[in-house]
């Protein structure tokens, strides 16, 4: 039996979704707990990868199983068997077929940073930044990445290992939540780094080092050398994967 | 010359504020940070200590030094030396007189619970109760805590210790921050765990488990055994320290 999971995780707490040799994986923390009351290995196949710091609040996961537990008790268990840090919200029983990486239709993401000074109960969660950003500005040049465009200029995947990179950007939407502000960013999928090379270059011109034009032709280079910013991981979160 | 300074902290990642022979304190970490560029041991007094767990927003801390750096250095001085997850606001150079602990006139205290469902983001930071509490109810309690009281039954600290449990508390108010409520204690002084303690009896009131009548009562006994009641540290965090 197949079983599909939604999991939010604090990030700061991990080195990245990814089962590491000496690390400290979200994907072990599960497999672990998993492993405990299965008495056996379980492997576990996210959405995608998040990078070290980032957070998910909708990552999605599936696993096969054999035991036959109803799906509110799936979450229970799951949470019984993994760190607070880890939290499952809900747990689907699904045909055999899906797959939580390669039936994806789209991805959001939301990335919070604060222009008001440090604060020490946040910084883990959202990205202080002590420069004058002028978001009236950011807001405007974020139109320059929706669409459909060739993103080989704002990821980190190399051209063999991703020979297509183009993706479409349905939205990047800016709202305040109290002291900080929360940009959206959704389309069918995202490049490694992507959100964060977009995001960088957003705050690049907020802070008035480069134009909306230049963020243009840097899109329209589809050249891995010419963005050089990528804004920090603990602002993002992997906040929902579409089917 | 003696420095007053106003620190904020993130408690759940240490042990508590005081020096311990094996633990992660935030003395330790602030008296590393100062040896640092003092070249020498510096010892900090603080207006209280807090408990594993409890944060500050703004608790009071003096030392002595021999450096003269302006009061805007100290700061940033003090900053690069410590944590991020111990950040220096305000510095100040004091008369020799002056005593972070022994010239308090007032303190407040801040307590975050929320009745939402768990958020892996903020539960080290705000207190998820799972059970449902009935607010009002709470609210309407909190008077009977208002005022200059005995607060033997409120405490941890031993007669022997403490002889004196009189204190006067001005103020507890209620507040909501978006999902989390957010409860003010003001007063001249608070005992150990007492804020703890009287937060988690107005939660018993607001689950139904005891009355106000009861909390009446048992402030009246002026009787260690009577409160068995202690809120998570978590939700706890040390305002304002004033003088």
């Amino acid at each position: 039996m197949r079983i599909k999971a939604i999991v939010s995780y604090d990030g700061s707490e991990y080195k990245g979704w990814q089962r590491q040799p000496h690390g400290n994986s979200v994907q072990q923390a599960i497999e672990k707990g998993l492993a405990e009351f299965h008495k056996k290995e379980i492997i576990v196949v996210a959405s995608g990868r998040t990078d070290a710091g980032v957070h998910a609040l909708g990552q999605v996961i599936h696993f096969d199983t054999d035991l036959t537990i109803t799906e509110e008790k799936w979450v229970r268990a799951m949470n019984r068997h993994t760190p607070r840090n880890i939290h499952f919200i809900k747990a689907e029983i699904v045909d055999d077929e899906f797959h939580s990486r390669f039936h994806t239709t789209g991805k959001t993401y939301e990335y919070r940073f604060s222009l008001e000074p440090f604060n020490v109960h946040r910084y883990k969660y959202c990205t202080y930044v002590e420069k004058k950003l002028d978001v009236d500005k950011m807001i405007e040049a974020a139109d320059v990445f929706v669409g459909t465009h060739d993103f080989t200029s704002f990821c980190a995947n190399t051209l063999i290992e991703t020979p297509n990179q183009v993706r479409t950007v349905n939205e990047i939407s800016f709202r305040k939540e109290g002291e900080e502000w929360v940009v959206t960013f959704s389309g069918d999928g995202f490049l490694r780094y992507m959100v964060r090379m977009l995001m960088a270059t957003l705050m690049a011109i907020g802070e008035g080092r480069i134009t909306k034009e230049d963020a243009k032709n840097w899109l329209e280079a589809k050249d891995k050398r010419v963005c050089r910013f990528n804004a920090p991981p603990n602002g993002l979160y992997l906040k929902e994967v579409r089917y």
